[in-house]
């Protein structure tokens, strides 16, 4: 565990009985979901909400998902995903995350994502607006 | 159960364990993506696939939904899910729904549906392509 | 809507992006999910947390869900599902939902189930130590 | 993409509406369902229904998902998901998979699983009559 973490966002999740599965604990694939969320926590924080980005005709397309479970999540169970990112592109990003359970790292994951073009669904230039937010939470780059 | 069921449309589902939850069944919600498949299948057995009629602007927004279950699903097993329409409206339309397992009835439902216009999400008069097709799934309508 | 609604259990839902359709929102079957996220928190609310409910070997299966949509959901939004209880049985219980985005109204709907012996998977007695807690939600109940 | 490929299971799934989002293609998360139903269909041809597995008390964890999307996969369409063995160790194996649409691969990925007890929870040694059916799904071991 890093001394001194990056700047990242961070959310909360309770854990969700439909998220179960046979096995007593949830299911792995419902962890991208939570990925997911810390996600878009980090986009608001570094002050815009994803779905606004959307709604300017860029997507910001999963290229690539990579998550090594250490533990388990169980219904009656809170987990914090803190989400920061790992590298900037001219195209693309890479977000890295933890989940823990108070001080027990449950997991951690990187995704990939390159923005694209809304309508032609082609791959579009980093935008320019939220390139210094987002290299606010690299790691190097921390400003506070 | 019916000695003579309407014509209906069926699709066999094989539990996946993701579907499962907890208590060692398929959660409830589920069922309810089951049901989806099954007006999938009757849309394409009645000509069209419901993807196409999305391309041609128009949308069937579920309005409500109602599930009796009898008895549970678990990862190992395969379910039949069977629809036929209960009632056509001019702008709506009701399907129901059986759910087995071999002889066994684990659940009844039936959903609500308006059209609606795909840029306006306002309601739209049932299309004059489909009322036909969907009629002959009513029970009262069996032609064969 | 009621002027004076009855003691009932809140839950503020941000929706996920993965509950989302190609329709643009949020998809009916997530919806109930939700349902669940609200009786979680009214047997908390009650005392105990459900996880602990099947700790002791009982199971609340649910038997029956109707609801009805009376608007859409979208990422970017927050919802409240508020949840009280509508009927106490010997055997079952039944729950009543409203959800709402701000002031508006987006679905009502109630969800039926019964106790069973989470080993035998029969029906059990309602447990003496929940039934008040519970009918402590009926609208006809309401002691503060 | 491999000229001889080695043993592998198949499965053909037809994309379900409610795998979608906004973007209006299957949300990334539901892949790592797909991979599941790849597997279980791995483990029926090799000989034995998952299922049956964890009825003998064994469980095998998912420790690690690594997926790489290429493509995007729409209500409407059939992907097929291949399965074989990369890796057998004392407790652990590792799969891999394409996802493709017709001649399109639109996936590579791999998931990395231990065998637990199901009662303890702690790492369980290859199930000998497992381990020869898994095997044959090596490349390397290719029998026929």
């Amino acid at each position: 565990m890093r001394k001194t973490p990056p700047r990242h966002a961070e959310v909360e999740i309770e854990v969700r009985y439909a998220e179960t599965d046979q096995m007593g604990v949830v299911h792995h694939a419902n962890w991208i979901v939570w990925l997911e969320l810390a996600r878009t926590r980090l986009c608001l924080d570094a002050g815009f909400h994803y779905s606004e980005i959307e709604k300017q005709g860029l997507l910001l397309l999963v290229t690539g998902v990579q998550i090594a479970y250490r533990g388990a999540a169980r219904y009656g169970e809170s987990v914090v995903v803190s989400c920061w990112v790992k590298e900037v592109g001219s195209r693309a990003v890479t977000f890295e995350y933890h989940v823990r359970r108070g001080e027990t790292l449950l997991a951690t994951a990187e995704t990939h994502h390159i923005w694209v073009d809304a309508a032609s669904r082609r791959p579009a230039r980093f935008p320019a607006a939220l390139k210094a937010p987002f290299e606010n939470y690299l790691p190097t780059n921390r400003l506070d």
